[in-house]
């Protein structure tokens, strides 16, 4: 599985994309870009990628010490805000992200 | 949007049901069950239910207080587990459980 940060004002998108299938096992050795090592910390996280829900759930937790964690949703062409921890941004809020930005 | 909270030895099954397509604007008025308040935050949390990808993270994110969190998945026929605050369980970790406990 290979990721990639995309740096934007207020956020970074990760993009995650694997060939195979992937299996709940590989979390166990799974090194996603990291918030504070990356210095991406003081930003929110939009995730995006083809992949299960669990994958989603683990990386939300993963994200959970940066500013907020959004989900990538291409049916409402932007990203579902699941977790703040500012004031600028409230859960259910949908930020509007051009589909050029998660590709 | 309603729940149920089925009770077992060490977790919950939570199992969502949505006649309408959610909108992520009802996550701001949102009342799943409580894990303090119904008295579940000292066992884990399996996730269950037809729902966008958002959604699973909100509730994962709403159960970070319990003792683990896993979301099933019909095609492991268990339920993986995104995030743990115990030693029981690792993220990763299938949880073998039958569908008549699901439905």
């Amino acid at each position: 599985m290979t990721f990639s940060v995309l740096h934007h004002n207020g956020y970074v998108v990760i993009t995650f994309n694997s060939e195979a299938i992937v299996s709940p096992e590989e979390l166990r050795s799974f090194e996603p870009p990291h918030a504070i090592r990356d210095n991406f910390a003081h930003k929110g996280v939009i995730l995006s990628g083809r992949g299960p829900i669990w994958l989603y759930c683990f990386l939300c937790h993963y994200y959970h010490p940066t500013k907020f964690v959004a989900t990538y949703d291409p049916r409402l062409q932007g990203a579902v805000v699941v977790q703040s921890h500012g004031s600028e941004y409230q859960p259910g809020e949908i930020i509007p992200i051009s589909s050029d930005l998660i590709n």
